[in-house]
């Protein structure tokens, strides 16, 4: 399965057999059940995971007791509570699967023996950072400028995949509007 | 002036002369005066900046002609279109002076460069873009659970500063709210 890893990182930079055995030495495989939990919010964040299969949801408890959705993830993509991962604070959200999930997880410890052991690493890490920033900056304008039904459709757009994983109220509290509103768009 | 770069990058990583130097002769220092334009919605970026001081908005107009405000950047803050920068495409934002307001420019072939060049400055430009990555995901959370009021209490408490300097148009623009809804709530 770490294949699947090395496929990602080439995407980027590509690595010689030696480089990515160091690599994939810093990672260790998990497989999680559907709703089961990754990371709890209040808690200790262990690990960035890189998934290999499955579907993970970001996702935050307000104090009424209300789940607001930050973020999916999906195969090939990173995913953590990335405040708690780097400061090594307790969790602000919470990281649930929605289906069985495998994933690959790097430890910051791990994380920061990579990008000083091998610089390839540390370029790759950049590049995903700069598009997690790139990413964020575009879903803050779609907040500021669009209504419900053109957030619905930009994510209809980019994830057409997703709408037929994740049930409506998820996609709803992603979307930040009610679940009646969403049966209006996609109806 | 370019001392505050150094002592900005030696927070993260401390640099020898001689890498400061190296790191130096990559950026150019510009001056503009306020209500000037760094970067024009729909033109070419060419640089990401450092801001020695003044003070920035980047900002986006919608089809209707409302002006949305994506963030502020003032003293020791990194700014640009961070997509149209890293791939070199059309500004999707425009980046204009609140105050007049003193940087310093990367080209992306510096930034490159500079990365390639010197391990350390990828570290550091990985530690900056984490750290950006992680507001963005907190202000997304803002959007997705807060209300206006603890939005302007959340500004207040984090850049209390910024209030000082910026109109109450432009705050109420950043909040996605009213100039009347924030007229109540900072009386």
């Amino acid at each position: 399965m770490k294949e699947k890893l090395r496929a990602h990182i080439d995407k980027i930079i590509p690595l010689t057999d030696e480089e990515f055995a160091f690599v994939s030495s810093h990672f260790i495989e998990k497989n999680y059940k559907k709703r089961e939990f990754l990371i709890e919010q209040g808690e200790n964040v262990r690990y960035a995971y890189f998934v290999l299969s499955g579907l993970l949801m970001l996702g935050y408890n307000d104090e009424a007791g209300k789940h607001h959705i930050v973020s999916f993830a999906m195969e090939d993509w990173w995913e953590t509570d990335f405040l708690a991962y780097h400061t090594q604070t307790k969790a602000t959200f919470s990281l649930q699967c929605l289906e069985p999930t495998h994933v690959l997880c790097l430890s910051l410890e791990n994380y920061q023996k990579l990008c000083a052991g091998l610089q390839k690493m540390e370029h790759f890490f950049l590049s995903k950072a700069n598009s997690g920033h790139i990413s964020s900056q575009q879903r803050i304008l779609s907040f500021l400028t669009s209504n419900a039904t053109e957030r619905y459709e930009q994510l209809l757009r980019r994830y057409p995949a997703l709408l037929q994983r994740v049930p409506k109220t998820l996609i709803a509290s992603y979307l930040g509007v009610s679940r009646e509103t969403l049966s209006r768009l996609s109806s």
